[in-house]
């Protein structure tokens, strides 16, 4: 399918919604937070946790590790002896403030404004008269500006402040920060235009940043400068590295690839950028072609839980069908930036389709970040822990990005502000509007309200999800003219059931679209919430001949804190025929243990197979899987998302 | 079993044998290579190669790169200047001392010693009066001596200049790299001695050329201090780091160590040398408790091939039975320090055993490294390759230590002087003796002399092996009294058959020992060389569903270039019960093809599978396999050693 633009946008609308991407043409228009309000529930929660716990974790600790101070040194001159925190340390304040801005304009937080301010003055108060502004290169004693674009993060930790300003404009401020950004936005012109420096950033986000601040002030200069780095992308004006230039995409142009590769959040913040400008400049066949990479990348590079990036040495993306479950890096920051291009898509095709990924990515890779106390989190989403970690330091910062078990900080802190600033913004990624109708992406308890050419349109919807499938939708007001409601219908959800004012209608496909008129009427959708045995494509070599668990959008895993007493999670089978049942923490299936033999060396002829007896399996026991995402949160244990099928309870192949 | 040390030996023999390990005690004695010489055959070739091609290449690069220039530099004072290199590069050059004092003995290559002379002249000159020597390091403008004990590798840098002084000693000479190497000992017992600096290096390796050191001079202060490190290690003197400190094994003592963990070459070169310490020190639980944590490394975590090391992010073991294929580091030089490992649990225990780690190693990790050409080197060795690799340059430096192909030389280069060593002091590991008799642990052609008690024992060796199976020995000369000729029992080779004059003799376990006496005897071992199928521990998960080839020594696979055109790799399965035929070029297999669905999601429900038609497979073709140390030397390619099973030749299970 070709992404549909819708011309008509094009005229502009009084009031920009409060939304995080605001493209000008797009098949969907993005309603944005002010129009949908999140209010209980799976995610309800998770805003509250954001507001209360993550984003003052986030304040505490970029004080505690010195990153702010390190603007303060800058001031004072002293930055270069007395700086902290990697190279882009800079960008975790930018991303926090980025949380704040949204926070502020969801809760209304007064306490929260007055920190932010604090903050901005701050980083204000380090820009260089020309705009630049960076506490690890151009300060006395420090390195030149732009001496290190393959790992300096200069242009990154820009595109980070302009997505903060962005979010303070969209949220209706143009305050300190937002002049702030946007003399470094014109500066960054200035030096790596068309006639400048021939260079690109090491780490794509400048571009999609650069599109963004284009449509919010309407200044075609930012588009045209992000053009510029994309073109330019691709030809090795980076250095090469041990990781070769695919690491960070400068070794082909973003037109001749095929599938995304390197250094996963890199590859996606690019691709995310690149649609954005692609978007903008109406080029159908360019967003075309993006579309291609990433849905190329879902086929054969995606992890079960929407998780994305396979190595851990590089942070990149394997080979097609290279997954290890065990070494599955699943970067929490891939993942928001897998939802940041399935969001754009969403927007730019109205595929429904990219709203499973989102789901997808949110429930069983974001979520799964943050613990319980929103003071600790995953940097890595693997699917399998075969030895239990110790425990991380509760109050330390982690040198170790790969952290076993959630950390409160990071020497790389990248994903906690990450994980702030999805959930901040969260509300924006539940309904979409075109002309004539509203579409319903996410199920969440909330409000929802559109305004649509016939007329407004406010909606109350509720639900248990995704712990129950039920999700009732009422038309509190509407227009007497016809206008359609759609609901995706996950791909999980085979037989979905919707009704309107208790009458079924037909559902086909990945969304139901229901001809409305008029208010007070009432619309369920029935989502199937019975656990699946999930099996993998027979090309993903490293989990040959195992299943997981799923329900509903949850991935489920099972934890060595479940098993019976002296039971090792590397002996459990699974029944994949066998019956599976859903509990109030999780999901039951059908286990058996398989004994092993120890051996000096763990391979073996085949020769004598016939005459061997099969490896004995014991009668089945119940064996209890959690939602991936609250795996670790228990204290230390053994995981397993894909677990080998028994071979007693397998039919014959 | 316990290890036997035959304390008889401690009396000392007049003339220590020409190797590059010489234990006072042991259960057998190396005979040196002096003593034995490969004349022909698959190692014959390669011995003649590292003479013509890989020696000369690494002293052409080693010059090259600057590495060698450092040391004139640290003389005319611009070192911190125009260094090059990492920081452990004049590691290489002593490594490269060492082959050449090995290959001087074993060729008498006067051109060579000339060679060699002008290099040892470059270093020593830039020795300090106090014995340091380092061209990174305590120089004008460069960072302070032991400064950075975590990174710096000092220490392991002199582990490898006392090892060519060694190499220097048992062939006879005492000359400028001997003085060097001594100086050098000397300064690191002063400085690091039980009242000096409390810290060891990052990467081990001194412990072992300091007990060899001791052994050669029979100055005992240098096993004191092997020890001194050996039991400081494991205290956390070192800080800790990103992949915490099991990286460099100092998180845990020795003697708390239930198994290898942590960077690969590292633990292998720390238990080399803790064995050899506890040998010299006569503590047998030491020893066997080391013996016990290789052992279940072997068990464990250790490839098909022999290769250990299964991320490449650290260059580290992963947990147990987490060996994946495709991202299998297997660093060459791991295969060379698992050969150290293993030699000396052999000469301690008489176990043969390790005769058959050493031999599955040096025929699949360390052979696979050089090209045929002995011009270009793997540094790592996976057993999967999934996507053909771009050809790495002919004639340049590669940034890349992972190269998917054969590269010249290494930002990294430890592995080709590591490949140059083992293979010119290869003669040395193929047999060893005792008082009463001769062990031939290695068949290859060639002769061996060993002095037992009762006399004199002249030995032919003729065999094509690993290419045929049949080793013929004729005893050219041998005493009238009673001696015992042992040969090791392949663990593959169920159905070997041993003659003596044409008389068959029983062969049980691991050993067939021969009461011999007299000359003239003809002694023929016929090793079954029919290929075999292997399949793994079934906890091994990456590899779960498939098997492997094997005949004889050799691991096989299967490279794309000699599959049809049109066909790919990732398409073939194997019939494990189909017949097997050995060919001139490797093996032939039952192979089958299977087509597969592409899908924009590559997991699905098995809720359906009983209705679902099983994966069609095609009928049976001719599917070659080659021997893996020859893989990539016919250009890019896809590769497997591990291939899924057939369902069509699968017997139910």
């Amino acid at each position: 399918m070709s992404m549909t633009i819708d011309a008509q946008d094009r005229t502009g609308r009084p009031a920009q919604p409060v939304a995080p991407v605001v493209p000008t043409v797009g098949a969907v228009r993005p309603l944005g937070i002010e129009r949908i309000r999140i209010d209980d529930g799976f995610w309800g929660a998770r805003q509250r946790l954001n507001q209360e716990s993550i984003i003052p974790h986030l304040e505490y600790w970029e004080e505690r590790a010195g990153w702010l101070k390190n603007f303060d040194a800058v001031v004072d001159g002293t930055v270069a002896d007395v700086r902290t925190g990697q190279k882009f340390a800079d960008s975790e304040i930018y991303k926090t403030l980025e949380a704040m801005a949204w926070e502020i304009a969801r809760s209304g937080d007064a306490g929260l404004q007055t920190r932010f301010d604090r903050i901005v003055a701050r980083v204000a108060a380090a820009q260089k008269p020309d705009g630049y502004l960076n506490t690890r290169f151009g300060n006395a004693g420090q390195p030149p500006r732009y001496s290190d674009l393959e790992w300096g993060h200069e242009l990154y930790c820009f595109g980070h402040l302009i997505q903060a300003a962005v979010a303070r404009l969209r949220t209706g401020h143009r305050d300190q920060l937002v002049d702030v950004a946007i003399k470094a936005a014109d500066h960054v012109c200035e030096v790596f235009g068309p006639d400048g420096l021939q260079r690109v950033c090491g780490h794509p986000e400048i571009e999609t940043a650069l599109v963004e601040l284009s449509r919010v002030t309407g200044d075609e200069r930012y588009l045209r400068q992000a053009r510029v780095f994309l073109d330019r992308r691709g030809h090795g004006t980076l250095g090469d590295i041990e990781f070769g230039r695919s690491y960070f995409q400068d070794d082909v142009p973003i037109r001749d690839n095929e599938v995304l590769r390197g250094h996963a959040v890199r590859a996606l913040y690019l691709t995310a950028g690149a649609i954005d400008a692609g978007i903008e400049e109406h080029d159908v066949r360019y967003v075309d072609l993006l579309r291609a990479q990433y849905d190329r990348t879902l086929a054969r590079r995606t992890y079960i839980t929407g998780g994305m990036g396979s190595h851990h040495q590089d942070e990149a993306f394997g080979d097609d069908f290279e997954l290890p479950p065990d070494r599955a890096y699943c970067e929490t920051c891939a993942g928001v930036a897998s939802v940041m291009v399935a969001w754009r898509l969403l927007l730019a095709t109205g595929d429904l389709r990219y709203g499973d990924v989102i789901e997808r990515t949110l429930y069983n890779v974001i979520a799964a970040s943050p613990s319980d106390s929103g003071r600790a989190f995953f940097y890595t989403n693997p699917l399998q822990q075969r030895v239990a970690a110790a425990a991380a330091p509760a109050d330390e910062l982690s040198l170790r990005a790969q952290s076993q078990l959630r950390a409160p900080w990071f020497e790389v802190s990248c994903c906690p502000p990450n994980v702030a600033r999805t959930f901040a913004q969260l509300a924006s990624y539940v309904a979409t509007q075109n002309a004539t109708g509203v579409q319903i992406i996410q199920y969440m308890t909330g409000d929802i309200r559109a305004e649509l050419d016939v007329g407004v349109v406010e909606l109350r919807m509720t639900t248990g999800y995704p712990d129950d499938g039920v999700v009732t939708i009422d038309v509190d007001s509407a227009p007497d003219a016809p206008w359609t409601l759609t609901l995706r219908i996950p791909e999980w959800a085979e037989s979905a059931v919707v009704t309107v004012d208790d009458a079924e209608v037909p559902v086909v496909g990945a969304r139901c679209t229901i001809p409305m008129t008029g208010s007070g009427h009432r619309i369920v959708l029935h989502l199937p919430m019975e656990p699946r045995i999930m099996e993998p494509d027979p090309r993903i070599d490293s989990v040959r001949g195992t299943v997981a668990v799923a329900r509903g959008p949850l991935v489920m895993c099972v934890e060595s804190v479940d098993l019976p007493v002296g039971v090792d999670l590397e002996s459990v089978r699974i029944d994949a025929a066998g019956a599976l049942a859903s509990t109030r923490s999780g999901v039951e299936a059908s286990g058996r243990l398989v004994g092993y033999e120890d051996a000096m060396w763990p391979y073996r002829s085949v020769a004598d197979e016939a005459s061997r007896p099969a490896v004995p399996e014991s009668e089945p026991f119940r064996l209890p899987l959690v939602p991936y995402h609250t795996w670790a949160n228990r204290g230390p244990s053994t995981m397993r998302v894909w677990i080998p099928r028994s071979h007693t309870g397998r039919p014959a192949a």
